[in-house]
């Protein structure tokens, strides 16, 4: 998308939503030591070379560079020092050299070849450079002189930059040799967003009215358990429940003990009956999980500030003990923590591995690129070994490059790019068809099979689509169909099914998680659509991969595409329109946003009212 | 170079000079549908099939992409249509989806493959696409909706694209099978820029003492051959003239007639003559060539102009005949001619045999980027027939990516910017030792043998070297002494060599065009140094391929490699310093730009005065 396209009046991609902000990050990646954890091939197989490549911006004279790497086949408990004895090194080789002209300066590549290994290696590297004037640098490194240069390095986020060069060490890499195969029920997955807090309370009970949308509405887990019927009537198959472990917050993002459950929240044993219940409708579970921070309420945090030579201070980032540390967007409340330390790492997976065992069935991985690709590798394959088809999707709202860095490390990400187009294209206006149906097929033309994308319309952290479409549920019903017509696991945010919107826009996130309305006041003409919808994805998981364009009418912005023996028309405008599709002329209307839709198989025209679409039925 | 140090107060690059300028051009090249006219290989060996690659930008749904070719080993006379029946077309295809952060989009790339052809073959071909809404588009292709969106599109210079639509026409690309090897003597070529009018008047008369340093101050053929002598004590082997055909300018670079000399620089005899006597001191002789523009006194243009059913009308590019018409810079007396015209193209070629068959060496091509690499390639072809050991070298102020796309259709191109960087380093101390080294080693390392780059520290369109470093000859020696020890053939722009310089900073560029100072005026010892310097190239014309670093000290600004059997060390500093050289042990003096420069072969010291260098000869 050109700009004007893209820059929607919402902030998914935070700095990056600005043409400022992708320039500043363009030309900060161009002056310095940098290796984006993208192996070649992505997901290497059993005992095949790995190309390892790190990019060197202008400013930055190396004269040698050396990676250094460990495997590990027994697994989690080792850390890695380049001095060990058990590393090897390989000198690395300036193998190209492109121009920029942006930045007005050449840019090198750098190669090192890690020979083959053997199925579950766990391998760890590191790279360190010498430059010209033999001064050695650690990867990543970027040149604060030179980005001073630029004259706008006050607004360059430098946190991590001095964090790196306040450790000078170099970083550590890792990838597990496992290709890991993704489980077939995600790719069939239609996922439901519980944000617990807000569902449901215990059965026969209301919720609480707190006085401040940021309180204690009383939503619980046997409050989900008393509703898995109303689910099952939906029709999802997976439930991705926001985080239910100790916290002090409303949404748990924040978590003190990830072996234990909130007790506002419920139980162990309402969880197990939970899980219980939910895989006895075929339904499974996904927890939320938070590596890149935790509370300061957190044990390890406590313990931390409350003597300077306890072990745990090492877990945290202080930069000045211990009032001033690293955290998540600034807020005290959570310190960022050292994920890669291995007795941290361990107490994440085995927590994690924990909940496997009491029948959880995968996870939401919470601002996942907060945290190393090495991570997630190591995540994976313990978990894996846990429980064999369990799954994890990352939440990473970076560029597509980025998350695609991630492919072989995690089995799927939320596709925030996705929700940027859909957004765009159904609430903004801001696509036209030609546009969006170009994006659509680059978009998954980009990712391949590599990685599982869950769809999204909306989510917690956004204005909710029903609100960002005035109301106007015709066009929620629209790109819902879009939605589900696609590759991928659709996921539905608790309460889009029902007309659940806001009161106010989202300044502060709590907005869009008011407290899910059931009974007389659920709107069931769109659920009746929604119990339509899933029910059809879960009857056709496969059909989507196959995208075939039939109709791009920029003027009219009506797209149609042909997925296997299905036919979607979308009318993404305010007049009703007549498409004549003699090359449909053998299909059935099998679902309509709209009940005044109509298929006329003898003069093969389909008359879609204003902001409708349909699915038909190719009859072969 | 980050912008810190590119930003040079000048203005060699054009409006790529400035960070805003790069942005522009980086985001209009990613809106639409383009070939940069590289071939894969880069220069293809007969019979080895040739890869196409067009890039499509933001906002262009491309659904199809057709490669339309045509060989014609008879030359130069066939037009090519691509209805044209020996035309063969061939599907592209989409092999590549790329993310690009900083526009915000997916570029992708298509493909065709050019089965390989037989030695001599000229291949012509055009690229036409259909977009999603099947429209037809023909490459090259700048969506200017997108570009509007931009926001500042009316900054960008869209004469070109303006054209492209005006035409409707796809552009046509070409090359020629025949990986002309590049003579060796222009490898070798130590070389001499005379700006004609400016160099020396007949033998026995002065320059004329024009009223306006536009005016005509004299400079004749005769007047060069009277000073062959001492352009042979001088120990160059090449000159370069500016331009000698009829023309109404006292520069040249607006011909009426390429096939006469202007008059009041000699005649043909005086031509004769000059070749004859400089081909007796092995001096050969490289003209100026025009081809993106001629004068509007040339006759086609006056026959356009006179009757707009006159053939040549079709030569030019009128917007509102007759009085606009695309030209150069803007220059009204400077109309650009469509060299692709078989009968235009035919017109420069026979000339240039023409001059080639009187004695001519080959070319040194003005603005050879707003003519077409087919263009050139045939040029290049149609003239070796002529004098297999002619040359041909582009003058091409654009980024290193746009100079590479030059190789296989011309020797060679001027290095702009090495001129960026030795005056960036020489001249305005906007390089660190380091970051000049790193430059030169990806500068040389990225454009590998595929061109030969003349080297030059200041020509007749920029401040004289010597002008810049306000008069400090040891800085010009210095620059000199490294110029002189770098890769590729060395220019030196008249004058220099004797200490001419400026009376006034360029605003017009006539001011670097000053006249030749002769006899008295000359400075001896800048002249005794250039000799030295010069026999010392032409003697070791090998030795500076292998560039290894030696010596790189940023705080004292102090340089030095080894090239072959020789050490050389560069103190760019207003300090005298001393260096220990132990590994230099068994030197000798060659060449200082200081005579009180001094090696302590006991002590394995160099003392350098400021500004001072030296190359030393290593004894084995």
């Amino acid at each position: 998308m050109s700009d004007a396209t893209s820059n929607l009046p919402e902030f998914i991609f935070g700095h990056l939503s600005t043409t400022q902000g992708r320039l500043k990050q363009a030309r900060m990646a161009r002056v310095g030591l940098f290796h984006d954890s993208i192996l070649t091939p992505l997901i290497p197989h059993e005992n095949e070379p790995i190309q390892i490549v790190v990019r060197v911006g202008a400013d930055i004279a190396i004269k040698a560079m050396t990676l250094y790497y460990i495997t590990d086949d027994s697994g989690l408990n080792q850390p890695f020092d380049i001095d060990h004895p058990d590393v090897v090194s390989l000198t690395m080789q300036r193998f190209e050299i492109e121009w920029d002209t942006l930045q007005w300066c050449y840019l090198e590549k750098w190669l090192a070849l890690i020979p083959g290994q053997l199925k579950g290696t766990h391998v760890q590297y590191a790279i360190v450079a010498t430059t010209t004037a033999d001064r050695t640098i650690y990867c990543p490194y970027v040149d604060l002189d030179a980005l001073q240069q630029l004259g706008d390095a006050e607004d360059f986020d430098l946190k991590s930059l001095e964090t790196s060069d306040r450790n000078h060490q170099p970083q550590i890499y890792g990838f597990v040799v496992d290709r890991q195969p993704i489980p077939e029920w995600l790719r069939n997955a239609v996922i439901y967003q519980i944000f617990v807090d807000r569902f449901a309370p215990d059965e026969g009970t209301d919720f609480n009215k707190p006085v401040d949308r940021s309180g204690i509405y009383g939503g619980t887990l046997k409050g989900i358990i008393s509703k898995l019927d109303y689910l099952n009537d939906l029709g999802v198959n997976c439930l991705w429940l926001t985080p239910i472990f100790p916290s002090p917050s409303h949404h748990g993002y924040d978590p003190i003990d990830y072996s234990a459950i909130e007790p506002r929240l419920g139980t162990l044993e309402d969880w197990q009956l939970l899980v219980a219940e939910a895989h006895q409708r075929d339904i499974r579970i996904i927890l939320d999980y938070v590596v890149n921070h935790v509370s300061s309420e957190h044990a390890a945090f406590q313990s931390a500030i409350g003597d300077r030579h306890h072990p745990t201070v090492e877990w945290f980032r202080f930069r000045n003990y211990p009032l001033e540390y690293d955290c998540f967007f600034d807020v005290p409340g959570q310190p960022e923590i050292n994920s890669d330390l291995p007795e941290v790492r361990d107490y994440f997976i085995d927590n994690a591995c924990h909940w496997l065992r009491q029948g959880c069935d995968g996870f939401r991985l919470d601002y996942a690129y907060g945290v190393s690709h090495a991570f997630w590798s190591q995540f994976r394959a313990a978990t894996r070994q846990v429980k064999s088809d369990s799954v994890t999707f990352g939440e990473i709202t970076q560029p597509p490059s980025v998350v695609r860095s991630f492919a072989g490390r995690m089995d799927g990400c939320l596709d925030f790019k996705l929700l940027e187009l859909l957004r765009g294209f159904f609430v903004f206006d801001k696509l036209t068809v030609s546009q969006f149906d170009k994006a659509l097929s680059q978009h998954f033309g980009y990712f391949g099979s590599s990685l599982v994308l869950p769809s999204f319309l909306d989510n917690h952290d956004m204005n909710r689509f029903l609100w960002a479409v005035d109301g106007d549920k015709r066009r929620l019903k629209l790109a819902a169909l879009c939605q589900f017509t696609l590759p991928n696991p659709p996921i539905t945010y608790y309460g889009t099914e029902v007309g659940l919107s806001q009161l106010e826009a989202v300044g502060r996130l709590e907005e869009s998680r008011l407290p899910m309305i059931w009974g007389d006041e659920q709107d069931l003409d769109l659920l009746t659509f929604y119990q339509q919808l899933i029910r059809f994805r879960s009857q056709n998981p496969h059909a989507w991969q196959q995208h075939q364009t039939l109709i791009i009418d920029d003027t009219n912005r009506v797209y149609g595409y042909v997925c296997a023996d299905y036919a979607i028309a979308l009318n993404n405008n305010d007049h009703a329109i007549k498409l004549s599709l003699p090359s449909l002329q053998h299909c059935q209307l099998a679902i309509a946003t709209d009940a005044t839709t109509i298929w006329n198989a003898s003069t093969a025209q389909l008359s879609l009212p204003p902001f409708a679409g349909a699915i038909c039925y190719l009859v072969k």
